[in-house]
């Protein structure tokens, strides 16, 4: 494995050392408030001024399913750099290759979780051509997560020109067959040097494509709990998802918060609570809220309840939108726009429900599944959650199935592969680089 | 400035550079699922293992009051480093020259905020000695922090002899002269390069000096709002802080989540009001929590009120600990100890207290005081709070002054600068280098 490995520390790189502002600052802050008054007009993102550096050193594309796809840490050759400061705004941006950030020790990022991301995975349909799954949604989502954490703003739009760009360059090495996918990470963090709590100064927006196993396949090898990944794998496949709901002293997020944005902020914190699931036995945290234990998300995913409603309807409920408690995730729109439209018999509901409706349900024999629904782990049926020593037992984990969940997964899928034509699917022109 | 700037991209740091762990994480899992069994041992944080490689190229030190201090990023020469793998446990920490990380892009901290820190100062007496202010609260929160996020625990013992080691390294030419002082910043970050969102299995541990301005004092340098520090300092000195209340749109911290912990996660998301604030011309959010608008932190300090209470006492209250909304300040501590050891007419008391009350005290005219409690600003009088069209203007919002937050502060000063004896002074052995 060690040629994909030596990627070499950069060379001090004009658009990441910052080493050269650290004395500078305050100079610049002078000059700042002189300028300041006239509004000076500073760059935007513009994805026409991208560059292209490509890499000396090509990395090995690893086996589907290899450890280092499972260490979800394997990235493809290149990444797409555009560094942005408060004075100058948007520098150009450029494809280069994969290598270490040169970060001060100062910066904003690694004391104040001044970042935020996006997931999103490009997909070989049958037909060949390279798809993404409505981008634009996580464009859109990826500027409002920046300016709820303070980072600069930008064109959704040229975002979106730079992630086709980068994706259409990587694509014929990196997603070569039909079936294929990669998992593409965005991420824009605070990295200027200085220790002030203020909006971040200087900021780098970075696109890498991580090889990512298909962790919704029944196929998905086993790991140790120590080397999980975000769900665990043992109860994947047929038997479904296991969830431990959360307890009162581990929220995830609150109103007025910022649950609704992709930040750090909402990650970090939920490891300890999650690290306990593993170690009992179960994948995921269902993330719990208040008194009335209110039933928001589980794990990084949105979770959806299929069952007979009180008036003996089937419904599909998910917690709401609108508090700032739940992401507003591609997939959860996906589902909830594909069930209205293609399947009447089922009522679809976004309201909030309890930990108490879904054992009343079950008790009473109307709880058909349950399912998270997010990029990483695509549809993932449930199979139980265990709430403070009782556990709420799906169809699935008594050996039933999970039809509905997997046929929605399925019409979804239709699209990322092109196998069904359909405007969520949006081809990616590629450059044939490799 | 120049030659202080140059800190170059340091080489492929055996400590920093994780690439060449990149593609051994599959195997690595391997093992470690088989040696867990065992219950291997990891190596602890071990102080006397400790190397020094001095710099070559020495900083200049700036002048207090210089926009390099007033930049809030100008370091001392050296930074103390030391890393740990979830196979290994603590490797050897090293006293090296400061300068840039190299992290991978994939790196946990940049996107899941798995980050800590410490915020700390030390003090050159007035008899020479160098002084820490109750360093072992804050090695002991540091561990409390790292253990909320999943970073890896230590002895807190050993990080303190650590951080004295490195401040014993650095004072001589640092904090030469009696009455200066210089911030200290441990921080602890996830630097291992996956994406799973997971325990975090490689982190860094890193302690640096950052030149600081006494905030505190009103000879404090008026900045323009661009350049801001935590509180902005136009309003400092006599008139004290201007504070705007939070919105419900806006909480810091909720029961059940990690307001407690000195995690980076408590900090990005504030950035946004924090702006607005300053664009409206105060200083600082002050934080409240729920219908009842209970007043909890300003900024990054704890707050403190003191009134004649209802029965007609002079009281000094602060938003109680327990419940995860505060933090637990070491300023925060000291005061309520001396106020409580040496001001018998002085009622102490911790509990939830809502703006209403301070809507009442003040009309009663029973509001005296109100100031925030913090390291990097220490005592900071407030002149009035701004609450949903209300103006609360304490005394010294009116001309008048601050005297009982003012003789806190003498007395802790006297601590830290060594005029008064008192265990809460740590005397640190200094290295005679420079």
């Amino acid at each position: 494995m060690a040629p994909t490995a030596v990627t070499p520390v950069s060379p001090p790189s004009p658009t990441l050392d910052s080493t050269s502002k650290l004395t500078k600052a305050g100079t610049e802050n002078t000059i700042a408030k002189t300028v300041s008054n006239t509004a000076p007009a500073v760059a935007e993102l513009d994805a026409s001024k991208c560059t292209i550096t490509p890499t000396l050193n090509p990395k090995r594309v690893p086996a589907p399913n290899s450890p280092e796809v499972w260490s979800q840490g394997y990235t493809s050759d290149h990444m797409l750099t555009a560094r942005w400061t408060e004075k100058s705004g948007w520098e150009s941006p450029e494809i280069r290759p994969y290598g270490p950030l040169s970060i001060m020790p100062t910066a904003s990022v690694l004391h104040y979780a001044t970042e935020c991301f996006e997931g999103m995975k490009a997909y070989r349909g049958d037909d060949g051509k390279v798809r993404l799954f409505r981008p634009d949604r996580n464009a859109k989502r990826f500027l409002q997560s920046a300016t709820r954490i303070a980072l600069p703003g930008f064109a959704p739009e040229e975002f979106l020109k730079l992630l086709k760009r980068f994706v259409g360059f990587e694509a014929s090495k990196w997603i070569s067959e039909p079936g294929h996918f990669i998992y593409i990470r965005p991420t824009m963090i605070a990295t200027a040097p200085a220790l002030g709590v203020q909006k971040p100064r200087e900021a780098l927006l970075y696109i890498m494509m991580v090889m990512f196993p298909a962790l919704d396949e029944p196929t998905a090898v086993p790991t140790s709990p120590s080397s999980g990944t975000q769900m665990g794998q043992e109860a994947k496949g047929a038997k479904g998802m296991r969830l431990l709901a959360s307890n009162h002293d581990m929220i995830r997020a609150w109103p007025g918060g910022f649950g609704s944005a992709k930040v750090g902020a909402n990650y970090g914190p939920s490891l300890v609570a999650q690290g306990e699931a593993r170690e009992r036995g179960y994948n995921q945290i269902l993330w719990l809220f208040g008194e009335e234990c209110y039933v928001t998300e589980a794990g990084g995913s949105n979770f959806f309840v299929l069952w007979i409603n009180e008036s003996g309807k089937k419904e599909l409920v998910t917690a709401p939108l609108g508090d700032g408690v739940i992401l507003e995730g591609v997939t959860r729109a996906s589902v909830l726009d594909l069930v209205r439209r293609s399947r009447p018999d089922v009522e679809v509901v976004e309201r909030k429900f309890t930990m108490e409706e879904l054992i009343k349900a079950e008790k009473e024999g109307r709880l058909l599944e349950g399912f998270g629904a997010g990029t990483a782990f695509f549809i993932a049926p449930v199979a139980d959650i265990h709430f403070r020593g009782t556990d709420v037992v799906f169809p699935l984990g008594k050996g039933g199935d999970a039809e509905f969940a997997m046929g929605i997964k399925k019409d979804l899928k239709d699209v990322m592969y092109g196998r069904a034509s359909h405007e969520w699917g949006v081809v990616v022109p590629e450059e044939k680089v490799y």
